[in-house]
């Protein structure tokens, strides 16, 4: 089944998703419903509340349970976005203006507070202390990751390790929780949920490494931002790392010492040169692979049911070259 | 019984609540913990931690459970204390360089956010669905509040009421949960934490007329941060809002013009001694003392234990002129 074909089959129950999603960040404030409403609008993938839907569908799927779910995350998902933009001086998004740059910093950050205290109030209609347990450790090493991210910005001297346990906080926890969470709330079994979370876990890494390819690969118009805004604010991402490892070693520093200096202005072109022509490309692929063949093979010890093979063809469909 | 007195009396169990503090923001991530620990010790007055002591007394007081209240509610206030800083562009609070002034703006986000996952983690300890429920609602409104204080900055025009509706979600609401939650974990009778809630409500509304009227009329040594911060940065509190009814008016309207064009560097002390001339403290106090007045009046209705008598001879400490 091609991804599209997929979209189409869940529709109506993402349709629903969608409502509800419009409706959570509504409220008599319409300053905050206007930003919130802008973000969502802004679209996305929605691959956490997919997910959440999917992975129910190894218990007893209800939707009404499991929408709860799905909205949280990507509320939480989407307040993290906020925040992130605000840190990273972030102008666009998906294509779009970012709520920072539409409004201000302020407003931002208290939007992002704001969809966050949403995502609380839509899970805690769920009476399920367990998911909010999960939830909430989970949103603490998100929180860790961020700050981890902040710290390391421009750090040239940092360890693959250091890449990887930062991009496990800062998205494929949050991937994985929301696969075992699908799992938990349609009372599905407990090694079902694991597996499901260990899929999630490997997926979410294989996704970041991918979208940390994208923007050094990628068409602004792909992006939905400009290549480069990763080292353009000092995030160095896995290509880069392994790019500085090579012989151009020493003229990369240079570029990056000479974009950190700017400010936000320098020009990325000689930078991005570099790391596209170097081996950091292809071993991240590499890397990227391992995590989705892990992510399959966590699949593999599921029931044959028809969500298994949804979640294969998503794999396989974000395992390809989209850039 | 003096204030000092019941802090003595209480402190072996706010000793232990500050433990807690100290241990629920200590993570693995070392800026994080500094950050957070910075906090912490800059101190405050631990009024909601206390507040759910004290009205836990009214049911079965068990200190394991309540302190999981005490700690996350702190927490949560503390949260949004460093995301106000981030706002309000403040150097100093209580005192102490804030996280954003001794860091920067971007880790003072992340601060907040981490310490407000910190207490969620910390409350689903309790596994209780309807505390949950009473404090994502609470965050919802004070994310309301925050944002309504932001949309009214240097706003002349507002009226008291929607002052009083601002300070009721950014303050009153979260002490009003404070005295609830308390009374609710403890197994107080529905009515009961009814009452406590309304105590603490206008309580609430009390204390952050005085706390407006203290940053108008107090020193930089009482308030921790220069007097007229409020107007520096455009917070038009209630004194403010009256005076603007009488015949300086205009000389207000235009002092207060100059101040918001001098981005956050303007001389206050025109302003001030319009304001401190103005009916607009009298009024204010006046309104402060209605909403104690309707505090002692919600207790009235309690039990005689001596928690009452210890919250009654809080609100009348609160009631006297600090400045």
């Amino acid at each position: 089944m091609k991804l599209l074909d997929l979209y189409a089959k869940m529709k109506s129950d993402l349709d629903v998703l969608e409502g509800k999603l419009a409706q959570s960040v509504t409220s008599d404030h319409s300053l905050l419903s206007e930003t919130s409403t802008h973000l969502l609008k802004a679209g996305g993938k929605r691959i956490r509340p997919i997910f959440v839907l999917l992975s129910g569908k190894f218990g007893d799927y209800r939707l009404d349970t499991l929408e709860k779910i799905a909205v949280s995350l990507e509320l939480i998902h989407m307040s993290s976005l906020v925040h992130d933009d605000v840190i990273d001086n972030a102008e666009t998004r998906r294509g779009q203006l970012t709520v920072k740059s539409k409004w201000d910093n302020r407003i931002a950050m208290y939007t992002g507070d704001y969809i966050f205290a949403k995502a609380l109030i839509t899970v805690t209609e769920l009476k399920n202390p367990l998911i909010h347990q999960i939830l909430s450790k989970a949103m603490v090493q998100m929180c860790i990751g961020e700050m981890e991210q902040i710290r390391d910005f421009f750090n040239t001297g940092q360890s693959v390790r250091e890449y990887l346990l930062r991009i496990r906080r800062k998205t494929a926890l949050l991937i994985a929780v929301s696969c075992q969470l699908g799992a938990i709330a349609s009372g599905a079994e407990w090694s079902v949920a694991n597996k499901l979370y260990r899929f999630g876990y490997n997926f979410g890494m294989a996704f970041q490494i991918r979208d940390d390819l994208l923007d050094l690969l990628g068409t602004e118009k792909q992006i939905g931002k400009p290549p480069g805004s990763d080292i353009r604010q000092g995030n160095i991402t896995l290509p880069v790392l392994l790019a500085l490892r090579e012989t151009g070693r020493e003229q990369l520093l240079s570029e990056l010492a000479e974009i950190r200096q700017s400010d936000g202005a320098g020009d990325t072109r000689k930078a991005l040169n570099i790391i596209r022509k170097s081996a950091g490309i292809r071993t991240s692929e590499g890397l990227a692979n391992r995590y989705i063949a892990k992510a399959i093979h966590a699949l593999a010890e599921l029931p044959d049911i028809p969500a298994k093979k949804n979640l294969t063809d998503i794999t396989h469909f974000a395992s390809k070259r989209n850039y």
